[in-house]
């Protein structure tokens, strides 16, 4: 039997935006590993006799840590032979898929890394923004709000001042840091919106600009998973104007 | 006869990194227009009698301009009901995609996004480079390299300060611009990598440092479509290393 594994980027939620290439590899696993943020319906393109385990890993709920997951990976595709691990987005994009691939190759197990559709870029699409468009941004920069060290990334104190559009992802619970930031810079007016649920059938998306999304935020209960998209590409959302009109009058 | 545009994100060149959402598209279409980038072999989900039209927007090809593209588009689904405008990578991620769907808009058309499988992650991954990775990368920045202007994007000039993976798209012509900005800032020794035709059975990756890669480039003769990617994450790439010594030692 000759052990494999296969990292699977499962999409931002909507079952049907997994790639051909995943179900194949799906159809082909002996063990699936999956996570909180894959959608599970997925999980039934896998044989049936094919072992299912659940190593979500989200503030909350029992879970594996990093550590004991790359252990479970090793010994079940040693003990089963075809691992698939099944990740919400894309694996590479802060998945941690990199160090199960390393793990793994120190024990002579292959591997192979099939992509997702990234949340980053499909969140914002399925609410109308689009991470790029002429004239309006030449650029997107994605980045944690989930370090190692809990504090907010060296590289938002950069990207404050770009022109990108900036996309947050698991940055939630840093969402007033960041608009103070941006405030504090002078650009409390950029556009920006907050996606609950991404394109999965709760989807719920709040719209205004950097200084009152805070409140916003407070006021209709958004709650992870959710993605943060920063820049001038938020106005194309097709309610932005409408939004930001509203809440300016009852501001003042 | 109901009017709709779906765009459909064909993925980064393998034709097995398209979506489910996007193959049910494909079914459902009456005329495809389709891009150079598209995995052609895509075509064969969409029926026999749909009509399938060339629009390709590459370098030294008979092309249409995106006013044409628009027009196009509009005129195809009135006549035939539901196209579907497939192009290489995710549709809003340069791909102009904001725009058909503005313009169709304006004609009360229907449209809806799939999202795909973006060459700014995937093309990478495929050559075991991660866009992000614990204690590596916190984030990553993605930068067209072919603006409207032509000139080089203002937001490459803060992107060579910062420690965030750039990854550049349509860059290939601007490459040697591009090392000279990390250079004169004092960053020729960060890790870079050029990935032609990413994904398909002709993939070919150049790994260097920023300094050297417009000489590596031009001794291996790569062509367009390519992917640049500098950042420190390309040193995990897993020949990174022997390349490094082997043209140091070329050099001294």
């Amino acid at each position: 039997m000759r052990s494999k594994l296969t990292l699977v980027g499962a999409g931002p939620g909507d079952g049907e935006l997994i790639t051909l290439k995943g179900i194949r590899a799906l159809r082909q696993a002996d063990v699936v590993l999956y996570d909180d943020l894959a959608n599970h319906s997925l999980l039934e393109f896998a044989p049936e006799r094919a072992l299912k385990m659940y190593v979500g890993k989200r503030a909350g709920k029992v879970s594996f840590s990093q550590d004991e997951i790359n252990a479970l990976i090793v010994r079940l595709a040693q003990e089963h032979g075809h691992l698939v691990r099944l990740k919400g987005g894309d694996s590479y994009v802060f998945g941690r898929g990199y160090e199960e691939c390393a793990y793994v190759r120190q024990y002579g197990i292959a591997y192979e890394v099939v992509p997702g559709v990234s949340s980053s870029i499909a969140v914002p699409a399925s609410q109308g923004i689009p991470v790029t468009s002429r004239g309006v941004s030449e650029s997107f920069w994605v980045i944690t709000g989930t370090t190692r060290t809990g504090e907010l990334s060296d590289d938002l104190r950069l990207a404050v001042q770009s022109k990108a559009t900036v996309v947050v992802l698991m940055g939630l619970n840093k969402v007033n840091e960041i608009c103070t930031m941006y405030c504090k810079a002078g650009r409390g007016h950029v556009p920006m919106a907050v996606i609950q649920n991404g394109t999965r059938a709760d989807e719920h998306c709040v719209v205004g600009q950097v200084w009152n999304m805070p409140q916003l935020i407070a006021e209709q209960g958004v709650g992870a998973p959710a993605v943060l998209v920063i820049g001038d590409v938020v106005a194309l959302h097709p309610s932005y104007l409408a939004e930001c009109l509203h809440n300016v009058s009852v501001a003042y």
